[in-house]
């Protein structure tokens, strides 16, 4: 049994679940619940969506007779009313919402005065470039996490029923306060993404020349700047006020690096402007102290790993026959990076494995006749 | 002849070369143009530093009788004397130097007012974490580019000579003035880095449960943040002036997009901050401006490819399997990532193909078994 059929297992004992709102999220939602024996109804303003939906399996149309646990999918601010509305519909059905905002959220129904016990609000960290039914997946939230949002007043056996949602669907549940929950993904999600937009947009003036110096560094800061901008206003919309306390301190901290830079670029003299490279030094530690506490894989602590650089042609096959070799060895790879020469027809791939692991690994690839870069 | 040997043959052509500075670039380029068999000899202020780097292969340490070409490779704020003093030990020698920044190097030389028709700057984008000549690679400039910044009152014949050399080096020669050199790597490398450091400092103080929701994009985007802080203190006060140029707008974007969250944060109804939602949105799309202009690989224009999303197990040999059958496919894989699922056992292979390529891929992958996530 493989664990993703394990983590489904506990779909069994899922009560009948209500799905309303069926674009990306909501069908894969259905989807996977479907895939894992639950009893799925779906339930859209839009008949075309819904009807999609249900021809791509993700449950039935049929109305509700009394469903235990209701997932709102919908944005940000129609959610809360959604949310009032399945409470009262449903007076003993769990609720729970799926945006990617909790306190908005929370707060809207705190407002509403009404019992929200059977509340609780949670995140599945999935999505897709794409939008709608049709894009959905029932692996979509595979191996993510899946954030609950339990507050003061949400019963403990529908935060029980909420996990059991999200793990049937191959998730990772974890349990963050709403205000914790947006905190975090302000600085592990929207603010990289506001950084790697503002860094890239300075790239689009430069010369064929000057562009062409860009090597692997500017190429990771920058991927997710191909990000939607119109899903990116909601997104940092939704999360204004703790996006914003991050970003204030991070424009603090630049403002600080370009007057060292001022005071540097006036006075190159090292004595005159000792602060000035303290201010610099220190804010690259502080990267450094960060970087580091980014987890590894599988949600480990992160690993150091040892990089072994082998010369592979660039060939269909080539970087198949290396990773074949590699597993041959038994070695197995931590992470894989490729790094493309300028004009060449060759790459470079660092191949990360246990430290333990590495020296007798150069020597084994050497020796099938692999060029490496120690 | 492979591609490399190819470059390297220009090498035959080299007159007598001399190094000064035995760190990491100096031995490198002695390693690399020894190899390509030039004659090169080496000389450091360090007599430990030199000798380590002739044991090594980097060449003689013998005095040079004449050298047809010298390498000054050290530090900026010492590159400038040693450049005048080869100028004047060699009247007849092209002399050059390799540090990360150009315009005060040259800004120096000028002002010394010697005739410096002899010197032509550069740069290898190359380096590596680790320091001195016991680092040192015959490989580290392969497929890497070298920039050449002739100024106004360099020969011609100088100018082609260092060009030469770093073609001997396996590097690929590209040309630009010191100022658009220095405004080229302070946005493709230097602002990247800053940016990097900024976001990932941000990090340092989450909960666990909050940092391990860190998904690819905020990895992505703090890789470089484990850079040294030492070095990376000299790269950018030497580069203080272009460095501090791009900041200071990324600086005035970051601020207009932190009054629109203020703004947006006050009052989340739609109707009221309509010009705080358009800061972001055009924030986002300059994002997408910038980061289309970077070249694919082998310096090519950028290419749309398509991915292939693909299950992996965690086990040694299964992502060489997969790219094995990829291979027999004769599909020639254009970039690969490795997305791993927090806390389960397997991970996706994003493969990233030319986009004919992609449909006939993914079916002739879930003919052989595989689990596409399309």
């Amino acid at each position: 049994m493989t664990a993703s059929a394990e983590a489904k297992g506990a779909a069994g004992s899922l009560p009948p679940v209500h799905v309303i709102g069926t674009g990306l999220i909501g069908a894969s939602i259905g989807l996977a619940l479907t895939g894992a024996g639950a009893d799925v109804t779906l339930e859209d303003q839009s008949e075309t969506s819904v009807a999609l939906a249900r021809d791509l399996g993700a449950g039935r149309i049929t109305g509700p007779v009394e469903p235990g646990v209701v997932v709102v999918a919908a944005p940000p601010d129609v959610a809360p009313r959604l949310v009032l509305t399945a409470l009262e519909r449903w007076p003993e059905a769990v609720v729970t919402d799926v945006a990617s905002v909790k306190q908005v959220i929370l707060a809207d129904l705190v407002r509403a005065g009404v019992p929200i016990e059977r509340y609780v609000g949670s995140h599945p960290m999935a999505g897709r470039e794409r939008s709608g039914a049709i894009s959905a997946r029932a692996d979509l939230f595979e191996g993510r996490a899946w954030v609950l949002c339990p507050h003061d007043g949400s019963d403990a056996a529908a935060t029980q029923i909420v996990a059991r949602l999200a793990q049937a669907t191959g998730a990772a549940v974890t349990t963050l306060s709403a205000a914790d929950h947006d905190a975090a993904v302000a600085a592990v999600s929207h603010v990289p993404q506001v950084a790697a937009s503002l860094v890239a947009a300075r790239l689009e003036g430069l010369s064929e020349q000057a562009i062409g110096l860009a090597g692997q560094g500017v190429r990771d800061v920058t991927r997710i700047a191909a990000s939607d901008p119109g899903l990116w206003t909601q997104i940092l919309s939704g999360n204004a006020a703790a996006v914003g306390e991050v970003l204030r301190v991070v424009s603090d901290d630049l403002v600080a690096i370009v007057r060292a830079l001022e005071a540097l670029g006036e006075d190159t003299n090292v004595a005159d402007a000792p602060g000035a490279r303290a201010v610099l030094a220190r804010s690259i530690a502080g990267g450094n102290a960060g970087q580091a506490r980014i987890p590894g894989k599988h949600g480990a602590p992160p690993a150091s790993y040892a990089v072994v650089r082998v010369v592979v042609d660039d060939r269909p096959g080539e970087l198949a026959r290396l990773l074949a070799e590699i597993g041959e060895e038994g070695v197995n790879l931590e992470e894989l990076r490729l790094d493309h020469g300028l004009g060449l027809p060759f790459g470079l791939a660092e191949v990360s494995v246990l430290p333990a692991a590495a020296g007798r690994l150069s020597e084994a690839l050497q020796g099938r006749g692999w060029q490496i870069h120690s």
